[in-house]
Order: structure tokens, then sequence, then C-alpha cells
């Protein structure tokens, strides 16, 4: 919502916290065939974009989202090959995705083509990769397309979704993490936006347990700071398919880095740090 | 700001954001004789201190903030007997200071008796180490208490004050460093909180600049997350005086991880992780 002195404000009644960020014009609104989608400059974040009240990035700060998505799990996997990204539709964990080498090619299934298409008017930065030829952009329920996809048919699937309700919510369940252990090849990897350790722990926990419930061998939190979503603390939630416990290879972290603002060898053990309060929970849980 | 829906909002124009809580009621209000300092009962985040208009702290995540600025530091240090808290009138980073038995003093300086006189009534439990034999609490100007204290008077002093405009102003410039750096003991350390990565990145390098240029030999900035401060993140900045290179005692650290609820091994690291555009600004002013 805005209100009278310009600020757009996201309350979130449900966990009583809200942000809010000082506006410029609004630049586009619309609503989908989905969702109602709106686009803001702010003064101080660049670029706005809003789903359904929620905020889903700005220009300013994406990066530490887009990064800690991406990055830890891709330099965890010893050879991510195959991606498939659900949701996503601003193109930011793609562009993230294809700097790595070993990607041979990125799907990404957003059911939302208007996300895309406003992002490449009003992201375009986060849009650089999208023509890339290892990339495929489909518009189609990504709920469906793991349930179709061949067994064994990826070596990492990311969920970038919002929050778990409205269209994402079936992006929350055992039902939808049982088909993608099938569609990972062995070794394979499957990395959730779990939302924020302090505000939705308990929601962090069921996920954990719905992954091992569906046989995963191993699930992780990795945490970063997140300013412009609910507490300013985000987390995903990382889930290994069988193979080995998961083990950074320093070369493409270091070469990464290179290229990343936020992510070094240095901040992705940070992301894999578990504070002592969320190891207790989901300690209790597993 | 309270609004009409009883959410407490506020607004950091400036910065271009904005953070809420929503409201139960409003339990004190008082304008005492250096600042305006109100108390509330919130929905979620248990009760509220709101000085001058800004969140101090809250019931549920002031541990994020209070561990994470007093404990790296105590762990860093080889063997930090004499301590000195400027500002923390909440008791909460005295209480954390006072785990550690190696401290035989801890003096805490705040400018305002009533923020200890509150802290004892609506947050006890932050001021459950008051009558500990090594404590003592003055209320008195710290920049002057500092000025004042004989040459290497400390191990340690710890800055946790307000934000640097009005009372705290003094505490973060270079006159206030060079006093603090005479009265610290040879490998002694001062950690000042430091704001936020994103949001003060510029006063982040300010400070750190300002500290070797009063003879401090190693600034090192500890991030962590705060969800009730501006943009979720925040940070301090620790500094060194002479001593050797900063390295943690392991096994301090894991003693008091049994005490903790966010601080541990894993999240000390974590804090001291500098992501790339940190490191990047940081070596550019330096």
């Amino acid at each position: 919502m805005v209100n009278e002195n310009e600020w757009f404000l996201e309350p979130m009644e449900s966990k009583g916290t809200l942000f809010g960020l000082k506006l410029g014009q609004r630049l586009h609104q619309e609503q989908s065939k989905f969702q109602q989608i709106e686009i803001y400059q702010t003064e101080t974040f660049g670029k706005l974009m809003v789903i359904d009240g929620c905020v889903m990035l700005t220009d300013r700060d994406n990066f530490l989202y887009h990064e800690m998505l991406a990055h830890p799990a891709l330099c965890l996997h010893a050879r991510p090959r195959r991606v498939l990204i659900i949701g996503g539709g601003d193109c930011g964990t793609l562009r993230e995705v294809l700097r790595h080498p070993e990607v041979e090619s990125a799907v990404q299934v957003d059911i939302d083509e208007r996300v895309t298409r406003l992002a490449e008017i009003h992201f375009p930065v986060l849009c650089e990769s999208n023509s890339d030829a290892r990339a495929q952009l489909l518009f189609d329920d990504g709920i469906a397309y793991v349930r179709n996809a061949p067994d064994g048919a990826f070596d990492l699937i990311i969920v970038d979704s919002t929050d778990p309700v409205g269209p994402a919510e079936g992006l929350f369940n055992r039902a939808f993490y049982g088909q993608c252990h099938r569609a990972l090849a062995d070794g394979g990897l499957l990395v959730q936006q779990s939302e924020s350790p302090l505000l939705h722990l308990d929601l962090i926990c069921q996920i954990h347990a719905s992954m091992r419930g569906e046989g995963f061998a191993q699930t992780q939190l990795v945490s970063f700071p997140q300013p412009v979503y609910p507490s300013g603390w985000w987390s995903a939630t990382l889930a290994r398919k069988g193979g080995a416990q998961l083990m950074p290879d320093p070369q493409r972290v270091d070469r990464l880095a290179q290229q990343t603002r936020y992510f070094n060898a240095q901040t992705m053990q940070a992301g894999l740090a578990l504070p002592n309060f969320v190891a207790q929970a989901l300690d209790a849980a597993l």
C-alpha cells in the first residue's frame, strides 16, 4: 500500500512487522492473469517490483538474494550441468546461474510471463543473460513441469518463488518435493527460498522435515541479509539427493567471487553458519 | 511515530527506508534530561524501547545485537580483564560481557540513568547481571569518562551507543577514538556499533579510517542480522591497539556458545566475513 507521504508500505500482519521504502513515481501497474504487479521508482533503492502487495526486489539489494540463492548450491554440487529454476521470473537467478561455465542448460519456468516482460523493461541488468544459448525461458506451471520431467533430468532445481500463499503455495509441500527428488539425478540439489530465520522458523523446520521425508539425504540452511524482505534476514534451504556430504569447490568459489558483490568464500561459509536457536529448532524437528 | 492502525513506525528519511512493529499498549513515555523514551508492548516482539523515535531494542531480537557486540571482541582478546562499556544503558551488553569469567571488572557509563531504570522495570532479563560484584554502573558523560581515564586502564572498550546524532554524536569522531586508544592497554580492543553495511557504508569506512588514523593497528567489521534496526543488517567495528593479529580462542568460544542464542564458532566467523562490496569500499578508504 502507498500512504499519503509517498511511502510504499508492506505490513506483514501475521508477523507484526512492516517495511517501507520512500517512493518516487509509480512506473507501472497491472493485474496479470495471476497477480497484481507494480513497478515504482524509489528514492534510494532504485526501481522496486511489488507483487500482490509484497516487495519482490529492488535494484539496490537484489544481488544479496540472487547470489545467495544460486551460488552456494552451484559451488557445492560436484558438476552442475543441468539446472531448472521454478519461478524466478525477474531472471536475476538465471543470470547468476549462467555465470557458471559448468552449466550446460538452464530452464526457467515461471507461471507469469508478465513478470519477465516487465523485468526486461525495468530491470534490464537482471535479464542480460536471457539470450544466452544455454537459457530456456518457459511460462508455465512449475509444479506440472517438474511432474512431467523425466527421472534424473536435473542436477540442480532452484525454487525461486513468492511466499507460500497464492500461486506459490503448491511449491511448499511434500508432493512437490517428492517430484523434485525424482527429477534430480543422484547427488542433485534442490534449493528453495525459505523465508526469514527469525520470523518463519517453524516453516523452515517444516520444509527441512518434508524434504527429508521425501528422501533427501541432507538439508542445510543458507542465510543472508535481504533488507527489503520481512526482518531483513532471509534464507534458502538446500537439500541433497544421495551423493556425498556437501563440500564447496574452492576454485569455483574464488573464480566466481571475481564477479559477485556479496558472495565469496567467506560469505559462503557465513551463509552456512547456523545460529544456536536455529540449530536447536532444526534438531528438534528432524 | 504511531499511526492510526497502531503500528509503531520509524521512517529513516535520509535513507528512504521505514520499519514498523504492530503495537499493543504503550507502557511508558517520558522526556528524560537527555531524550524522549517510550516503552511499548508489541504484538509479536515482546516489549519495545524507543528513544527519540528510534527503535532501541525489543525482547525478541536484542540477543542478536548484544551477543555480537560483546562476544567476538571478548573471544578475540587474549585476556579481557577490564572492560568499559560506553552507553549500553539497557544493560544487555553488560550482561553478555559478564558471561566471561576472564572479566574482572565491567564499568558501564551511560549518560542517561532513566534508560537503565526503565530497563530494570521493563527488560529485567537484560539487567540480571547488574548486581554482579564485577559490575559498576555509572551515569555520566562517556566522552569525559574516557578522557579522564588513566592510560592503559582497559582491555576492552565497547561503544554501545545510539545513532551518530544527538547525545551520541561525539562518540563517532577521531578525538574520541584517540582517547580510547590512550585508555586501552597494549593489545586492547575498541568495539563500536557501526550501523548498517548496506545503508551506512560511507560511515563505516570513515570509522575505520578514523580509528586507524588514531593509531589502531587493525580494524575489522563484524556484521550480523538485527531485524528491528534499519535494513535488518547491522555491524560493529572492532579496532586493535598494537598486539598481534586477532585470533579467536576456540575454547572460550565453545564454552560461551553453551549460553548464547545466536553466537557460536560458526556465527562468529560469519560475523567476520566481509562481502565483496564491503571489502572493496574498505580497501578504497584505508
